[in-house]
């Protein structure tokens, strides 16, 4: 149920962001409009649209806008997120990037040194990962009517074969680090309490050199990738089997949080499961290759990369497309994607 | 000079804003990183960048933001604006128009009726056009962080030979309609003054089906095409010969501008050749084909497609990459760029 009015969960990243993407934008477009040159688009929802360019290759394409408040916060700033967002979204699809464009909106009024700042970040990382910047946006909104600054980024990257979703039984769900992360520290620093939790740190990080060359490697083998920015594990979980036979099995013992995400969450009553992360992939392998993947990405530098469960085909038809957790005395439970609904975090 | 506070000017889309681009953003890259794929990018500032794809076509990437107030405005919304805008930069590029990507931020509480106008709209103008919607981002704003609604959108189009800037003297220059309807029509509307302005429309219109089969006949023989939106004629005119040992002369009398927008932009003494058009195009061609060009637009349905002047190497020195004026009483002006301050225009 839309309603009358856009609320905040609408824009929260669950399924009540699919339906409003659903229902107001895919459903006025036919059907035959929701891909270009024999790739795919609305018709899969995935991180990236893809576009066949040549016999050997596909051009990956994402976009999204970053509106996240406060602009710099422990472990980043607005540049930074959206940088790696953007470059993210298009590892997760095994892609590599090879451009961006910036889209600029600022408010009148805003500091040229805040905005430098800014563009280091964003301009650090592109350099850092070897991405061109190739164009973009500058615009400038009246005092008032925007809260600072929004930035929207397109990434643009090359793929031999893109990832699509494609979990099958048996298949072994890896985090490649600490989950929620950058949703706690978000959340404290606009509670005004970033003092209260001290050591929170957004996790903010573009993953196109430790995650993108395991997915390039094992991509055979790798049936799903994702990275759990809004809605965090949960709705990433939830919609891997979305309207599939399959169900996901989760350990809760086995997710790595870390104490003061766990503590700062915990105090607030939030399930980590529900809170976003900006530089971890979830990646949904073979289990014929599971510890070579891990090994793999232990050695490019994310140590802390762990199996958290499975893909299972359920016997109970309750359970079908959803996600279970087992609990940490053995219980089982069913998690909803149910996002923290926290405005502006990305 | 930029100064310590981003201003409107800023977003104005004259030569301040080339100069926040260049020296905010563009000169944070190093040059080997302007680029990708053999393509053109912070190279050129364009409305569109390239990338090779294969050995017979670039792909054409443009990204633009659009903040206009009043969301609706008669002759169009914001969001026929959007998919108009971004598929007219890829029209002025001599690319066709495959791919579109909406980036939505939305105000909490906004009505999601008028939301679905903005939709429809802009779906419609991509329908028409067969471009494909393949994807996107939908965020929400708290309540008075926003103005309302901002739309990003990215276009993706094909070109077999891509339109860089490149005028020579001699080249006649076309304008495809007359100008700053777009402009005049926001600029009444943001003052409350539609009702003793009447007839002022916005021109908001996809370029796809009248102009772009013209500039792919013609390619060979077209030497410049751009979109005179922010900044207006003006600004496209200077930049067509900045920097260059060009001048462009054009005669103001045959600059087309409809009555009522004429009589409504002289009660407040703006120049119609500083205010943003969003359906129209300026076209620089050789000589030989003017005529050609010109009969070849009025049969696609640009029936007031008009030469409006010509390309000049100039003796003097002083005119030297500017744009020269001759007035109605056969006096000369130098053209300032010189955009209209008005912000949230598109």
């Amino acid at each position: 149920m839309i309603g009358r009015k856009i609320t905040s969960i609408h824009g929260a990243g669950g399924f009540e962001t699919r339906e409003v993407i659903e229902k107001l934008v895919v459903s006025r477009m036919p059907r035959e409009l929701w891909r270009a040159l024999d790739g795919s688009g609305l018709d899969v929802l995935e991180d990236g649209s893809t576009l066949r360019i040549n016999d050997e290759e596909y051009l990956v394409v994402s976009m999204d806008n970053y509106t996240v408040k406060p602009l710099f916060f422990p472990g980043g700033d607005i540049g930074h997120l959206a940088a790696s967002g953007v470059l993210n979204d298009l590892v997760v699809m095994n892609a590599r990037p090879v451009a961006f464009m910036d889209g600029l909106i600022v408010e009148e009024g805003f500091p040229r040194r805040d905005l430098e700042k800014i563009l280091d970040s964003m301009t650090r990382v592109l350099k850092e990962n070897n991405v061109a910047l190739i164009g973009g946006d500058f615009k400038v909104m009246p005092r008032g009517s925007l809260d600072g600054v929004v930035i929207s980024g397109t990434g643009i990257g090359l793929s031999k074969k893109p990832l699509i979703n494609d979990p099958r039984p048996g298949d072994k769900v890896i985090v490649t680090g600490p989950i929620a992360e950058h949703g706690a520290t978000i959340l404290a620093a606009q509670m005004g309490m970033l003092e209260e939790a001290p050591g929170l740190q957004s996790d903010s990080k573009p993953l196109v050199k430790t995650v993108l060359p395991v997915i390039e490697e094992y991509r055979d083998h790798i049936h799903a990738a994702r990275d759990p920015t809004r809605g965090g594990l949960s709705v990433v979980l939830n919609e891997l089997v979305y309207g599939k036979d399959l169900a996901v099995l989760i350990n809760r013992s086995q997710v790595p949080v870390r104490e003061e995400v766990r503590m700062f969450l915990d105090a607030l009553g939030i399930d980590p499961l529900n809170v976003a992360s900006e530089g971890i992939a979830v990646i949904v392998v073979d289990p014929s290759k599971t510890s070579e993947v891990i090994e793999a990405l232990h050695e490019k530098g994310e140590r802390e990369a762990v199996v958290i469960g499975e893909v299972i085909k359920p016997e109970n038809p309750i359970v079908k497309g959803r996600v279970i957790v087992e609990t940490e005395v053995g219980g089982k439970t069913i998690l909803q994607p149910n996002p923290l609904n926290l405005p502006r975090i990305c």
